[in-house]
């Protein structure tokens, strides 16, 4: 059998519709293609959301090597941006074009295309576990976390895990993640009592609560970054109050500030923290301060050692460079699997994801199953 | 015929959805009843807004007496909040409610019943004016200026005028207003620069500018007041940005305050001393804060003399209290009609304007309907 081709692989799951929380065939693709290759296949499939879990060798081997990616799409934003059909994968300047070329077909396409050519020619003394979600751009909630509590509840493990999404600001291979920052949302609302502008006095207006509240809080120095860190950064990303009589003190005001948050702090600490704030403003203004925290990611850190030189050590083979450890950028589903095992993140550029015209080079993909390849032979040596 | 019920006369009224600019069939209202009542009317429209002009009598009589009020009123604000329709005119617990119940719609309604009742009985010899209009609550440009410029032009004059805003606090007849405080509108924007919430150092975000500048001005003390009038107040009344996505750092917010000023200050004063505040946050926060100003009114007095000499006499002796002669609260139009004779002012108890379940206790509109008819009878004795 000739190797399997990662970039025709890309351009078929391209041309699957796949729009969280969309199916769209391309779970089903990449069965066939992973069944074809021997490997054991199960769609996990939860609340309106489908998931595939595939395994070559036994459950239970000594050395287990696992991939977490996914197949949903962001949607295409507006079509008529678009220079190419967003699900028509057309080959165009040395690039495939279309919704998901970069976040993250071709990842996943250029996995399975290095398991499947791995297991064949050097079948190994161990087990290689694809964990491919069709939620991870959505809620999440029926996504990666459920694919993982299903295999702990079945006994499948993984030793190691490398999730496939989009790892370089501008270079091939100059970028891996060992981390990733906490994200969480804080939604304020500021109660007082309505009145008319000439009587303060008679009102209790939210805003100068509000005011002094968000003026602190972005004051507020969270920390000065860690050993793998950024510093921690809070924005107030909207104050909003939708009062349009100037002779009005309205009732109510609300604010959202967005926390990515190093290991210093967790959701936690953090929710405590702005709770204090908001007490103490309210008792400052005789104001009601209501707080609304949603932690969508803890920080967390695979500290370098094995698992980041292994992968380091195929991207310097593969690229001539040696990348980066970083925890920058947002979330990704690496947050769930490193409950369950120590994980690392390497994958193309990610210019041009989640815009129009995305796009992706084909040579690209193949050195990105060159450097998947690798990973595989070194950790199964 | 029989008296005219001002009661009955709010009620309809209330009905009449008049929220600025609307005209909802208030000012066509009240000129049927002043129409069948003897009354000259004329409707001067100008740019959107309704107002009306109503005589009695001659032109350019010898002794001429005026009214002025609004039939417009605020928004409904969060319409869950009342337990009555706000345009239902629901009679519940001896009051009235209904937006516009005290604020003024009472007030009008009271003047016209005590003025229809006064002309068919007592006719004098003079004349009664009624100028009414739709927009006071607004901008007021095509309001009462309008309206008495077009009165002017028209050789239309008043000796004295009375404005029936609600002027008593808490007990009717307790208080009067002989001038007002001025006002001004100050509308800030902040501009920064656009980003990603999770690089904010590649952002400028204007929001912990914009707090950090309203919790200043919020906290200024202006004055502690001067002999006939009440300290200044400011008061923010909106912050809005509208970004709905939190992982995107704002580009723009804005904000509006709202100024009651005494008269140690001018409107230029203050406006001087709004753009040293908004130049010094953007120096510290770097970024753009544009001001603009509009000063709907300055300070005024009508200092006390025979038109608030023979008010005053009417309140006590309809009510057994001698009425303070005040400065306090918001604008009114008073300030446009202090420049063409002397105008004083006396209404309702002011409580609950522009707040939700806006009532009028139903006794105290016919009180004022015999407080305005001994007003009208002691001018014409």
């Amino acid at each position: 059998m000739s190797p399997v081709d990662p970039a025709d692989l890309t351009a078929r799951l391209i041309r699957c519709p796949s729009v969280t929380p969309e199916e769209g065939g391309a779970l089903t693709l990449l069965e066939e293609v992973l069944t074809d290759a021997g490997f054991a296949c199960t769609r996990v499939d939860r609340g309106g959301t489908a998931n595939l879990f595939a395994r070559w060798g036994d459950r239970g081997a000594a050395r287990n090597f696992g991939f977490n990616g996914h197949t949903d799409v962001v949607p295409v934003g507006d079509r008529a941006e678009w220079t190419a059909d967003p699900f028509g994968a057309e080959e165009r300047d040395g690039h495939l074009w279309g919704r998901g070329a970069v976040d993250m077909k071709s990842g996943v396409a250029a996995f399975a295309a290095a398991a499947c050519d791995f297991v064949r020619d050097t079948p190994p003394d161990g087990a290689v576990i694809l964990a491919i979600t069709g939620d991870e751009e959505g809620d999440a909630t029926d996504g990666t976390t459920a694919l993982l509590d299903w295999m702990a509840a079945q006994g499948e493990r993984m030793d190691a895990c490398l999730v496939g999404e989009p790892t370089c600001p501008e270079t091939f291979g100059e970028m891996m993640k060992i981390g990733r920052r906490g994200s969480l949302n804080a939604h304020v609302t500021v109660t007082g009592v309505q009145g008319h502008s000439a009587y303060p006095h008679r009102a209790r207006n939210p805003l100068p609560a509000m005011a002094r509240l968000m003026d602190r809080l972005a004051s507020e120095t969270l920390d000065e970054g860690t050993d793998h860190f950024d510093p921690s950064t809070l924005a107030v990303v909207t104050i909003d109050t939708g009062n349009p009589a100037t002779n009005v003190i309205p009732r109510q005001t609300r604010a959202t500030i967005n926390i990515r948050f190093n290991d210093r702090h967790t959701g936690a600490s953090l929710t405590d923290w702005l709770r204090e704030e908001c007490d103490r403003v309210a008792g400052e203004f005789d104001v009601t301060v209501d707080l609304a925290v949603k932690v969508s990611g803890e920080a967390f850190l695979t500290p370098p050692g094995p698992l980041s030189d292994l992968v380091a050590a195929a991207v310097e083979a593969e690229t001539g460079l040696r990348p980066v450890l970083s925890t920058s950028g947002g979330t990704s589903d690496a947050r769930f699997v490193r409950v369950h095992c120590p994980v690392v993140e390497f994958g193309l550029v990610g210019r041009g994801m989640h815009g129009v015209d995305e796009k992706v080079e084909i040579a690209q993909i193949h050195a990105l199953k060159a450097v998947y390849a690798r990973v595989l032979r070194s950790f199964f040596a």
